[in-house]
């Protein structure tokens, strides 16, 4: 196809390559001048809005226009979740390899559905998640050249309603309409668990009031005497328990539940088991942090994000099953549109039917680059030091009598408070993140107000982490 | 923060720039020689897998080496989807606006989850879905600024389940668990809807067999009257109706459900309505065919996919609701590590409560690149054009003895067929996707083998749609 040949309206190769090296370049210099923007967006309700025109535009626009409004229009209202002292909730991390392997997957735009719409992104996903198994020490049957396999997922929420259905429709027979068990089917999962399980209960009809939220011990993490005794009292009432989940890494404080005792109470009452590992799974990169998911092999679902901890841009979720067999019955459905020969072969997977969208992006691309432009031993070094700052962190929090950690910190999130008490916490939180120059979140651990510092984010060094105590004590000590 | 400060192992700045530059190229000469591969791949289960590494890298490698891998060990795997001579399924096309304003969405790495999580990313989510209300003529409650509201979903699928859901928990008065109503909800669409109907029903625990297929007229549209039927045979069974699914452009014919009288019955029986324009929501951008949504404001719920029709790359589909408070309802869920001042003061959308997810990506970025690129003239130039085209085709078709139409061809869907039975549209659709040249898929109408030839893609133009009437002659010429 040549330039001339190409229709009105549309923008040519040759001004495609003009105004991609432009976004390029912004993207560099939004690299090494990100530190420069407060981290948390100052803006106001409305104010973003406020500046753009009510009404959209009847004839286009020059591209260097439009990216020129960027600046000026949007990047007032950005959090920078890719500052070096973004500290809050979870890093977000992504690299230069994982951009660019998500570009290239723009680029082709291929949807890759069925394996026969494009092979190579159904293959190179299996492919990377089998490299993954063996990576991060995963149980064999999640490869899937066994019984199992791995799929992308656009978040740790759809995988684990994804789980969910499946532990559903095992409970069920397959049944799809919860027949017989209206009001009787139970999920558990511990107190300290994301909200996504709850989410997924709901969505799955089995009813928030029919998940039950099991106690954990000291250090959150759920307590599997409390779940066997759940169990058992929930059988005794005629209900039937389809569903557990275990954490590795809670959302709220890192708190790791026993996966090797959860497991084997999941496979003598035959439950199915998810384990969600969305952050911490990472860490398995390295084996000195595998200990943190021993047992993994009675799970009959796993999930972690290098959309978090593994410096791939969101969307990533990777998504394991033992028994890939049961997740295809819960989820297949198969028009005459779709159909074609290789998916009646038999002899390839049709991804749709392992999650809940439809249509799905070559995701495995930049996930593929990602592994590759790092290695194994890359992505170990940045693991190991992100531990290793957040460990100096909850050291000087020790060291220093106003303050104490509120749960132990595994990996690399420290859960931290002032001794004076809730009100003094909510006041430094808020007078940090003001400032701009860092952004931490809060939670709550045992009924007290509780700062979260957790270090993963691609940029940050030991300077960020140091700097991010200094301005907490400074802000302590100004506020007396 | 200056080039030497850049940990090891990451790519820096000056590197991203570099290689950023490189795969912009490889993404302008895929536009100018994507006419040149077969346009469904040709390789075998399991080969683009054999051509693999079976071991992970242990050492990061040279990107350089990772870019130059693509076109011998991806390509071949790739059916292209941007190719003119793509006509298979739906379009699924792209443009460099696209292709760049989702590019900056993966430089800024934003997760926004929460309005708090980066004010911009909701704000011109918002923003951008309210001109669309302006651009295709959609009720005014859909709008962000009424009691609706449009968001961005991953796929049409994603959000018909929101939608069931919506009605489902409407209909159980949000109990979330199906309460006195396992087995008696029922939910409606014609026999002629898309598949992810029925996945949703299945997933929200309905049961595909409560999920009635409403007959169709000789236009592949659901019958008014058939539902009404339904419904009430339904209601003297004592169960409970919920949902209401009717499509604007079935996937297999482009059949137009008549939505107004749909929607009149749906109101006074009080279920959820929702409208599924996945790809033919585009046409609406021209007055002359909105009369096929002629009832809309009927509608609780709205979807149709720029990334189908619209020249945004995957994954884009823009969903709204009439009362979002209804949604919200349904999907809300909030721990303490989200809460936040800006979510307390209610002055904001959270758009993790308008999904499945929670995490997303800032995709409304490449949206407003798309609409002010082409400006609302420039996108219905195309969408005319592409109308125009296949009414080109139809009538060749209709003009050719051996041929005929399977269904009416509203828009810029053809569903053809040889007279000949069967097997002979069977041999033909395979002999020309062997060819390499072009991609059409099939369906079954009234019993009968028919193929269909779609336009929408970005580059296909007037010589594409001859060729390829032209390739279809000489094949079944050469098959006599």
């Amino acid at each position: 196809m040549t330039q001339s040949q190409f229709p009105s309206f549309h923008m040519t190769p040759d001004a495609f390559r003009r105004h991609g090296y432009a976004v390029i370049d912004w993207i560099a210099d939004y690299m090494e001048r990100v530190e420069q923007y407060p981290v948390l967006s100052q803006v106001q309700p409305g104010q973003i809005r406020a500046g753009l025109p009510i009404d959209p535009p009847q004839q286009g626009e020059p591209f260097d226009a439009i990216l020129a409004d960027v600046e000026p229009l949007i990047m007032p209202g950005v959090t920078h979740w890719q500052s070096p002292n973004f500290f809050a909730f979870f890093p977000a991390n992504a690299s230069g390899p994982a951009i660019l392997g998500d570009l290239l997957s723009s680029g082709l735009g291929v949807q890759g559905m069925l394996w026969a719409t494009s092979p190579a992104a159904t293959e190179l996903e299996s492919h990377v998640l089998d490299w993954l198994v063996e990576m991060l020490g995963l149980p064999a049957a999640f490869k899937s050249t066994a019984s199992g396999g791995g799929v992308i997922q656009d978040t740790a929420s759809s995988a684990v309603l994804t789980a969910v259905l499946a532990g559903r429709e095992r409970a069920t027979r397959f049944a799809s309409n919860l027949t017989g068990c209206d009001g009787r089917l139970v999920a558990y999962t511990s107190s300290q668990a994301h909200s996504s399980v709850e989410k997924a209960v709901k969505i799955a009809g089995i009813g928030s009031e029919h998940l039950r939220l099991i106690a954990v011990d000291e250090n959150f993490a759920m307590r599997p005497d409390a779940l066997a005794q759940q169990i058992a009292a929930d059988r005794a009432a005629g209900l039937v328990p389809c569903f557990v989940c275990a954490t590795v890494g809670t959302t709220s404080s890192n708190a790791m539940d026993p996966v090797r005792a959860i497991g084997e109470i999941c496979r003598a009452e035959g439950v199915w088991f998810h384990v969600d590992a969305a952050m911490s799974g990472t860490a398995a990169l390295c084996p000195e942090f595998r200990y943190l998911q021993d047992g993994l092999e009675l799970a009959d679902s796993y999930a972690f994000n290098p959309h978090k901890w593994m410096f791939t841009n969101f969307d990533c979720d990777c998504f394991w099953v033992a028994d890939r067999a049961s997740l295809i019955q819960t989820l297949s459905i198969l028009p005459e549109y779709l159909k074609n020969q290789a998916t009646e072969s038999g002899a390839v997977f049709d991804y749709r039917d392992w999650h809940i969208p439809l249509g799905r992006r070559f995701r495995a691309l930049k996930l593929w680059f990602v592994i590759r432009h790092y290695g194994v031993e890359g992505l170990r070094h940045h693991v190991r030091r992100h531990v290793e700052l957040a460990q100096q962190f909850a050291g000087w929090v020790q060291a220093d009598p106003r303050f104490e950690l509120a749960a132990p910190a595994p990996l690399n999130l420290v859960c931290f408070r002032l001794r004076a008490g809730d009100e003094a916490n909510r006041r430094l939180l808020e007078q940090l993140n003001r400032s701009g120059e860092l952004y931490l979140t809060h939670t709550v651990l045992d009924g007290h107000y509780t700062l979260r510092l957790s270090v993963g984010q691609t940029w940050t060094e030991e300077r960020h982490v140091e700097r991010a105590w200094q301005r907490i004590r400074e802000t302590v000590d100004g506020d007396r």
